[in-house]
């Protein structure tokens, strides 16, 4: 299979204030992701609160972002949930409405405790979709599932075909690298976490990961694999150094979900609160945030429209 | 509000070999509950593996359960899950088909943090069924929301009207009893842990309980509830270690869920498989289990249709 | 070998304002002890802060409660540390002069993972007080040491030779039962949580124990055993309850070893701060503790000189 | 404070077959890792078994350390334990014999959890030995002490004379990058985990780490930071690569305390047991690990003498 190259978007979900989800924004969304050098998007994961979806929401917003998504920009559908059942007809419903593919993060309940287990649960939502290339999403912060990775490949290599690779959400570049050397790079692995991809590239090669602060910061992120490709280690380290004063910001607030999806409105594009249980944003922590951002020079840097 | 007296059961969900849901025993299954002394079940929690089943699916167990309750059996619908949006329209049908209350445990993900996150899940779901009694499943083995119970009852109290209570299944019997303590009993305590009944009825002064291993072993635990209230501690104590005898045969087989389901088709009512992720047994862990509770004389005490 | 009826304190170590041992008070300590109620003591423990000192000053702490015990006044000592060559030389020591038995926690580092390796632990310590009872502190909260205590018990069965029992700080009453009924009762199960006692009483018929809170609270938690002796539950659960009033207060300033200390203070034995890294409480909580204290008329009903 | 460039080795304590210290082999050792490029040995750490030792072992193992260590070779003696004044007591004579510096973890037992806690038992150690820089050595999976390292930077910056950096022992790049750049880089940031050195170098501009694997890999870790420094990226990956091999290899015998230990013998200076409750490893074990240290070649590779 082909191997994903550049970064891909982790987008929010528009609410309106009524808490429904609002379509409206997408297409603006999409383009300006597309413009600041991103080259997709993963929906309904855990920036876009897919957990918190209902399945129709989730169906209605996977065909949303395949309306907007422009000429060659990739969606991948999240569909991972609790009930395996419903992920192999999210799975169904992303081949049949032409996504680019497919991915899901082990069930937080019940708590995956072996290899057999995860397994099996990919088996059954990916051959709900077997034309489409399927991610498997490791955040064990997330979900309790702290499992070795590269264990995770040599079960489904032959078992899963249309396994593709990993959406890395976890602090081991060791793993990472020990999984990327997997058969030779047989596997696509997507590093996820925006702190950190200079070391991606400089330990494991790395070629294309998933980010979440793309959604703001996605000029600057696309900036660091670009330095580095031009060996230009020093821009590469001042933007990975901006990106984590950016992620030093948002950890004040609660983190992406809740701090990252407010800084959308600081840049132009309201995307309306999170669902309970996250805590949204008081006005004055907005204005706090807001003001720590301008002292790092944030909204000269950010994505633009 | 009423409090309970005695212990409700949390049934399995019947599964065909298929893997879909099986509404076909549901009747024989709650008269046989009835006749061994169950006062009512809690349905689509966890032993009923209701996070691993689709909206549209526990709604119709909620309609079977409604319609093969015994005069006077309580039916308790767990309307919890990751979606707040889901678990409220689910409240909303358990208090239109006349359920007789409703509970969710914490959502797994995103894992509770603090106590204000917790009441404010609750409170968008209890809304939803306003004349029913909330009780809060407080299992956070299951979902990691450890988090202090007493200051639970205080946030949701004159917050929440309809929060009738706990079912508290963890080891922290001094909490358990603090809770009951609070504003004298204000809030009803459901023990839920069947390997230590004996110590909730000592210790606090419980009436009632919600039980998983009751399903095939309820007999013997609403005994030690007899047996205490009749001043017998020394049939209370034998029953109880009988109780642990029994969990002690489960636990070898990855617990109730998926051991405690098997023993209903040895005891004569086949519920069928468990979803993915769970393993379920083999023929030979059938067999052994089998045996293993033959050797504690399981099969002379067990509940009888 | 016999087993311990009733309560053994684990007492805390007096420091000079320096930081120095002081072993001045322990004469006046032991016999206040004896006085409300007390078996015996479980010396350099938690509790005494018996990590936290120097070898040379756990023997000497050894010796001046050698000295200091009344007639029939059982001293144990914890022996436990990180370096196992040490508590074998301290087991050594015990014996030597005369202690009646000794224990040990497992260490905190490194951490213990399988029953093999404590029990490797625990044997080459034991043997360095043959004729003594050992006694294994479970308190996995403090050391991670979070191992099935009944595969201990058949472990060392056989292989241990002075193995006497556990002194069980955890919150399965579940496993401390089943612990109990290992062959009939052959080991010496002291339980170790102040706020269950009840609890250990009926569920598992519990005859002994180890208190941290008895050091200033030993006539109502005696007091426990003895109402349920006699039959009297009503009055046990008013003593259970205002044990754990007391411990709630506790708990609002840094537990027993901080709190549980200062009370000593407060009730005319002041054993002086904690070590490093134990914050100490203000003067301003320790006011604050006492009106707590007050509110519930702790003062009328604890330890008396 | 000059910082440390290049690695510094974590050596083993040698110990006889009845499990006594061994002060033999330190001579020849000391040559050894500085033959392969070593710039000094931090002692009695973790991998040295050093909470398994006396406090007089301790001190006559860095005597022994200082009378072996070549000319320009910086011994680092670790101090910390239980014990905040035995810590203190080894720090002074840490610098009475003339050590090039100190450091200490948090201790296992009491658990610290708040960043105060940890400052105060630093400070109190630190003070032993004012004229040596005093290294704070991070490694929470020993000691859950999982405390946010800027924030030790700013409470000790103005407060501990003598600190002088932190040995990071953990997978947070993100906070390890985070540390270098506080104040810029006023202290020194100790890269602790061989598995990836390649990604301090390229994230942080790391200088100079402690090494575990450096015992018997030395050269190539060593040359991983040679080969950055001279833009040759590829060997430095490839050594880097190779660094993952061995640790793969020890990880499967129980890590580098034990498997590392044995690896010596191997290699041709044999350091005999580890001490309890660590498991050593049998002779088929032994033999399973050289068949997979021969298929990676690693003997043509290793340190030499």
């Amino acid at each position: 299979m082909d191997k994903i190259t550049g970064l891909i978007d982790a987008p929010f979900t528009p609410f309106y204030e009524n808490g429904e989800v609002n379509y409206g924004p997408i297409g603006k969304y999409a383009s300006m992701l597309k413009k600041n050098g991103l080259k997709g998007v993963f929906i309904n994961g855990s920036s876009g609160e897919g957990y918190m979806l209902t399945e129709d929401e989730r169906m209605k917003l996977a065909e949303a972002w395949m309306a907007a998504a422009p000429e060659g920009f990739k969606v991948i559908v999240h569909v991972g949930s609790c009930c395996v059942k419903s992920s192999k007809m999210l799975a169904e419903h992303a081949e049949k409405i032409g996504a680019w593919g497919i991915g899901a993060m082990a069930p937080p309940f019940p708590k995956i405790g072996r290899i057999e287990e995860l397994v099996k649960y990919i088996e059954e939502i990916a051959v709900g979709a077997p034309r489409l290339p399927f991610y498997y999403y490791h955040i064990p912060a997330f979900n309790g599932a702290y499992l070795p990775m590269v264990e995770l490949l040599e079960a489904v290599d032959g078992r899963v075909p249309n396994f593709a690779g990993i959406k890395y959400t976890y602090e081991s570049i060791y793993e990472y690298n020990q999984c990327r050397l997997y058969k030779n790079g047989k596997y696509d692995m997507l590093h996820g976490q925006d702190e950190t991809i200079l070391s991606s590239l400089a330990m494991g090669g790395a070629r294309g990961g998933i980010g979440g602060t793309t959604n703001y910061n996605g000029r600057e992120l696309v900036g660091i694999i670009e330095a580095w490709q031009a060996g230009d280690i020093e821009t590469a380290r001042e933007k990975q150094n901006f990106a984590q004063d950016v992620i030093n910001v948002i950890c004040h607030y609660r983190g992406n979900i809740v701090a990252g999806k407010r800084i959308m409105k600081l840049i132009g594009l309201d995307l309306g609160k999170n669902r309970t249980p996250f805590r949204n944003m008081t006005q004055d922590e907005e204005d706090a945030m807001k003001r720590e951002l301008e002292a790092i020079h944030f909204f000269e840097r950010c994505n633009k429209f």
